[in-house]
């Protein structure tokens, strides 16, 4: 149980000090942050307050979105935040195609050539690699289910996102297990052992069936959809993976209730369906 | 242009006769049939109306859902009725996880157990393949986007399909190529390449985004989406491929439109973004 982790966005509403005290409370000891609400309480109270909880930072969510203007400043000052955290990784969601807006349809402004985005998002990589390097922070390339290609992420496999790690050491480039983005993929295992220490981060959701109207929210609790974990802690765990495991959900009906009750729920679907098996 | 079908889902306020009669008035050669519109006229009388026309059937839909109880016999009278019909080929849709109805939430008779549920699908075919070989009915396996994996299709990628067929001649299993269902696939253009003559239909629409409500409507018109089709059609042909292209769109607003405004979209947006180049 202690390599549980509570990803802040599963609890929302809650503020940076709030989830900090949740975790203390509910005796979790990891956190994934977000940077949006981590600037809003300020990064250097968040360093000292997650300090002085003793809880590790098990993720910083997210750079990428390298098809926006000021994408490298971006993940520059996501690296730089990453570093003050002391998280273990820093999470890229590299973005769609050029000129989609999540939730916009395609415009004047739209460009269809995914070969092209997908070549971008390595250069992009490239480019960060050294800033990351320097500042001893570890990039880890989020493969995004295939739904999400156009408008979040060209990056759509497990296989891809390691294709693309590859030049660079496991300990600066590693990649994101999520089961939410995996779990269909007829080649997850595989990938999986072939990951090994490349896996920086594992996160966990279900997935809801029916796909909800938004689909951003169709992340679930586990045991509230149609994924099978076992199997995938258990290649995870093969893979040589003894970091957090962070519960990161997307879901109108967790953010509406509890905090409290969801990080009780939380605690124990993972002890039922999550946690790898010895 | 030749080579454009009609699948008479994109059209779906038509009949039978109504869609073959709209191909003789747009000058379209081949239709693509659907199993319920079929039964609905009456199969001898479609196959008459289809003979007498001159028109190509460049597919029936479709065969498949494995998991229902009934699937043997209802993939039996598919076969028969694709070989009445002189199909190309009979398209497979396989089917999700057992239990899991399309439209409904996961209940206590879900299984999760993917890996089994593929294993299945292939113990299905192979018990279907004497049965096509016997009425020399190509069976043509569909891998559907990964967002359909739990309730409609657990084949979902084209190296999976291949890897399926490959037991058995390609004129007896081939696979689809459905652009909406593969646009994204990081390995597309190496399995279209591998397949070569198993390919047994090319199926062409876009890819709305942001996706609807339903995401089974995501169906677009080509060029209403983020499909660039040009790299797709020429790779379908770099593999010899020279069947029939059928657009088969599901999508609200085209079916609440006039169908033979559809039709004339169809041809010119078919002409502008699909037809392959020499």
């Amino acid at each position: 149980m202690n390599r549980l982790s509570l990803n802040q966005w599963t609890t929302r509403r809650w503020s940076v000090p709030e989830a900090v005290e949740g975790c203390r409370k509910h005796g979790i000891e990891a956190i994934g942050l977000w940077r949006e609400p981590v600037a809003e309480y300020g990064l250097a109270e968040t360093v000292r307050l997650v300090r002085d909880a003793g809880l590790r930072v098990s993720s910083l969510c997210r750079g990428g979105f390298f098809t926006g203007g000021t994408w490298l400043r971006d993940n520059r000052a996501a690296i730089d935040e990453a570093a003050e955290l002391d998280a273990a990784c820093l999470v890229l969601v590299v973005g769609g195609l050029p000129g989609v807006v999540p939730g916009e349809p395609p415009g004047l402004r739209t460009s269809r050539d995914l070969a092209a985005a997908r070549t971008h998002v390595a250069e992009a990589l490239e480019s960060l690699v050294p800033y990351a390097e320097e500042r001893g922070v570890r990039l880890a390339l989020e493969p995004l289910h295939p739904m999400y290609c156009a408008d979040r992420a060209v990056l759509s496999t497990l296989k891809q996102a390691l294709d693309l790690a590859e030049p660079y050491p496991a300990e600066r480039v590693g990649v994101v297990v999520d089961t939410f983005h995996v779990w269909w993929d007829p080649e997850v295992f595989d990938q999986i052992a072939r990951a090994g220490d490349r896996i920086a981060s594992y996160q966990v959701c279900d997935q809801l069936t029916p796909l909800p109207a938004d689909v951003l929210l169709a992340r679930a609790m586990m045991g509230d959809g149609v994924i099978d974990f076992a199997p995938l802690s258990a290649a995870v765990a093969a893979a040589g993976y003894t970091g957090d495991i962070e519960v990161e959900i997307f879901n109108a009906d967790v953010w509406a209730a509890d905090p409290d009750g969801v990080v009780e729920t939380m605690k124990r679907r993972y002890a039922e369906l999550v946690l790898p098996q010895d």
